[in-house]
């Protein structure tokens, strides 16, 4: 029968599901962002890392994860029960919450990339959605002892990104940087290899951090939902308006990464204070966020040697760490700015302490034991060919065919092999001319 | 004036317009999918093929399918009215199922790329969306008499997948391999030409999928839409995993293209059963579903030689039909392992049977009728050109422009000619060397 | 505590997002549409521009653009408060009109592709957020002067679509046409560099558009709200349909990028008419819509001389004025077919002619104040060597890497430094080879 409460149930639902829908699709726009930011020849391997990263995630949470986090605390350290869904019946819940453990997973596949093991980011993707993640989650959202104490974070700036750009910060210590992406003091660009699918890969992302935001307020409430999607347009805005300012005042030149990774430093920024802070509030975390990002970037590469290839410490680490510190400052309710006094952010400050080193004990000592069995990293050789063939025989794009070879009967002719071809017969010209001469 | 019957609409609505908006976008994600797996001669077509099955495919539905599938019923067999919507108030039903019966349609496009010509193709879709599918929708799906013995199908793993699927084959059938797939005995990879549009591809299906099968509750019912939804998560979870896996056993590496397409068979697999069958039994659902893809796709690939671009006869046939028995099996109400007995799946056996042979005859018959008036398959010259260049005049891509002839007037320059123009000048060269040595 | 009234307040409000995510992500669509149809050598500055039109058109637009548009009337021509939202409660109202606000200003961006310079589009699309449009939108959706005449635009075929297309004709006007484009008589096409991109780009657009009119209805009704969808989606299809026949039979070849832009025409076609125009009427509205985009593109780019380079000016504009000229035609209220004679189109027409003139006035001011300090065009050497070099210093693709230099400290190169590498050795052999034959 239908009720007044019955059709609240299903309002909530509908607006909880399509926010479930928004955040799954960043798994899309990771795995764009992040293929589009780096080099071709490792493409697939991206691909693959970022579809089982929802995959595996999403059952991993199922079977353990998920009661960790939501389970009866244990003295506000971990939940004990609900796993597989037993005795549960919020399962749209899980599905929400399910989506937003595996971001929190594959944000370190970016951070990673070009060199880790396959199998080796499979076993840290496992770790991060049975334990790392729900373990914070279950101190913060499910009145564990950080929520006790009044820490505040409405949608993960530390939850999910903090957690996650940490646990890549290890990764990436573990793994040293890229061959070539240092030379002595010199510090190397390795070029994006096709920036308009990183661009669709941060459009989705926006979009679905609308999701992200506005369905972390697990209801479709009129006083709370358009405040927290306006304040999520605002600051993100701001964000790639300041970065982009910034980057062509401080360089000469605008650097479409920045503004484009200057977006996801502006979502991850408000992602925290979404709820708590005013809509011009909100433009001035963006504009803060935005300068975080490009000067964090910069800082971890060329004064930490830190080789993240998509800036994903940055974005999610850094700028967490000011979305996390902004509620301190901007929160209406218990913000410094509007008469909360410093209580507050003490309070985020101790909860950014303590998330990170969670992550970084755990993740490290996961780590560490892992590298016990063998490398996490693909050797030289098998980097300098690319992930994509070393490890599937195959690559990302094929896009020329019967280029010279007219009567070949292959008729799928590789364009690189093409090239080497063009480039023996010039050599064997030259060694002819060379003779010739003499 | 608002009443709860008048809310409980307004809520159904919404949950409905937000399912037809995902499925329609199931459109874009078959074009990216058909077009990254193919080869790059061919992408405008596959593109042009797949917008047009979404536009004429609703046209038809609109004029002819929808009456048929949904119209008061001729005997259990096909509906007689409601054509033009005329008589019928409920649209947003009509627009949710316009969709559906352009994806059913799409299907085809996939396993006749790179070879059938265009104005075959709209025939064919047209055939499907004005009949083929509408008549299996009726029997199943609007108290026909496959609904009436008890034919469980919750979102179409028969009606919409295997009946594409089904079509699929007969197409193929009757228009032969690609040139160059079966030199003799061997059988020879045509590779994908971009594999991150394939990517986007698969993840804009996958949140389709959501849609598809979440909003075939059609109602936003708190106690059905999540579990529809978490079954679809963790079937295609589950699938993609065993589809890596089962690929890295049997064939010592991982292929991407398999495993993407592990996403689509778990997809297809939990959709007959997404509703009655619980998380646990659609994980085993979805693994299942990941090894009959892989085996599926290369039997009809090797043994059965049915040259299918994009693996859809396995992915919506062979997924489809293992998705239908699945119900007779997991089913918590009537299911095999559930005390249910073998009677469900006797029905659902049936329903396959029937549905495939209806497909079969009548789309046999379809193009056994085009077949004599003209080839439905493009000429080999035109094959080997490309269709794009056959077809329309021009390329799915231009990305180098101005490379040797700086001076030249024609500013934007094939890349293929130039590489070909380049290979001239170095035959020219090693003429001249070969005279001058003399 | 839950009430009748505090539910209608969600279930509209979760329309009402949905409809914005949805509208927000058309940017999406437009990037991809502008980046895809223009050369790869300008990606990146598309790519910019489309993300700066959402994030300053949405801080403008806040701040300024919103109070014009719906602050309380000065004389059915301008608002004059609710600047940063000061005093306004309906926060969901303006996140969705800021989407709104920034679709208008992009549509300009397409249209000046490849040669304008990126400060004065910055500017432009300042102009367009903070006074034109929203001026445009107080006449007709704020109790304006033309809403007060019965003028009847129900999603913005006039309101957004003709008011860009009507700023970037201006806009075009003064730049004049891209270098190549016009040599003596002769139209040279400059083809699209990545068509996949751009079917990605006109999905998401058309997607997008079901929350552009279907969230013009502002609340979930279900009386209004399936029929808004239903001939979205019919219009367009026909449309599609029309623009691809039309171009095949009267210029022999189906062209793929007539019939993309098929369905945008389509789109902005049933934009003013979606919510009173009958399914069979909208249609006739897209066939029409089909036909006036080939022809209007073929006479801007031929006749007029009008250089557009994805064709937005026929999308936006012709289309637009049908558009709202077809509510004149096929209102089933209020239309000449339908008994309602000439009135409604008088105004129809009188709306076309003041919006017109009204962007006309101000943006040609605008522009010509902007000439006055410096040329809003690049110079021919920065059009030639491509925006994204001059700009960035970088280019959207990277496909190719260690080519020829395998032993080269560089570890990635330029594809076309490659090239022309090899054609410089060309070269050289090439005169040793004249030296050593004389």
């Amino acid at each position: 029968m239908v009720t007044l409460e019955s059709l609240e149930s299903s309002i909530n639902l509908v607006w909880v599901m399509l926010a479930a829908f928004l955040v799954f699709f960043m798994h899309a726009g990771f795995t764009m962002v992040e293929s589009g930011f780096t080099r071709a020849k490792n493409s697939l391997n991206i691909i693959m890392k970022n579809f089982l990263t929802i995959s595996l995630g999403s059952l991993v949470y199922f079977m353990i994860g998920f009661g960790i986090m939501f389970g009866d605390s244990a003295g506000g350290l971990f939940g004990m029960n609900g796993f597989m869904l037993s005795g549960r019946e919020d399962i749209d819940f899980f599905v929400f919450q399910a989506m937003f453990a595996a971001t929190c997973a594959t944000i370190i596949s970016g951070a990673v990339a070009e060199r880790i093991k396959f199998s080796s980011y499979i076993q840290i993707t496992i770790v991060m959605t049975a334990v790392i993640y729900p373990v914070v989650g279950h101190w913060i959202w499910n009145d564990g002892w950080l929520a006790e104490m009044g820490f505040s974070d409405f949608a993960g700036s530390t939850v999910v990104h903090l957690t996650g750009a940490t646990a890549a910060l290890i990764a990436v210590l573990f793994l040293g940087p890229r061959l070539g992406k240092y030379t002595g003091s010199q510090v190397n660009a390795i070029p994006a290899h096709n920036m308009p699918l990183g661009a669709i890969g941060v459009f989705i992302l926006w979009l679905g951090w609308f999701g992200f935001n506005g369905g972390s307020t697990l209801a479709a409430d009129p006083s709370l939902v358009p405040a927290v999607v306006a304040t999520t347009l605002l600051s993100t805005s701001a964000s790639l308006v300041s970065a982009t300012l910034y980057t062509k005042i401080r360089y000469g030149k605008i650097d479409p990464s920045f503004s484009l990774n200057g977006v996801l430093g502006g979502l991850v920024g408000i992602t925290a204070g979404a709820a708590e802070i005013s809509p011009g509030g909100s433009i001035i975390v963006g504009l803060v966020s935005g300068i975080v990002l490009v000067v964090g970037v910069r800082f971890l590469e060329t004064r930490l040697k830190v080789d993240d290839p998509v800036g994903a410490i940055a974005v999610h680490g850094l700028c967490g760490i000011w979305g996390t510190l902004s509620v301190g400052l901007f929160s209406t309710s218990t913000g410094l700015f509007y008469g909360g006094g410093f209580h507050q952010l003490g309070i985020q400050a101790l909860g950014i302490l303590s998330v990170s080193a969670w992550t970084m004990i755990v993740m490290g000592i996961a780590i560490f034991v892992l590298t016990r069995f063998a490398s996490i990293r693909v050797s030289e050789q098998e980097e300098l060919s690319g992930l994509d063939f070393t490890e599937y025989g195959s690559n990302a794009y094929e896009l020329k065919e019967r280029l010279l070879d007219n009567g070949s009967q292959s008729s799928t002719v590789n364009d690189d092999f093409t090239r080497g071809h063009l480039a023996d017969r010039l050599n064997n010209l030259n060694n002819s001319l060379s003779k010739t001469s003499l």
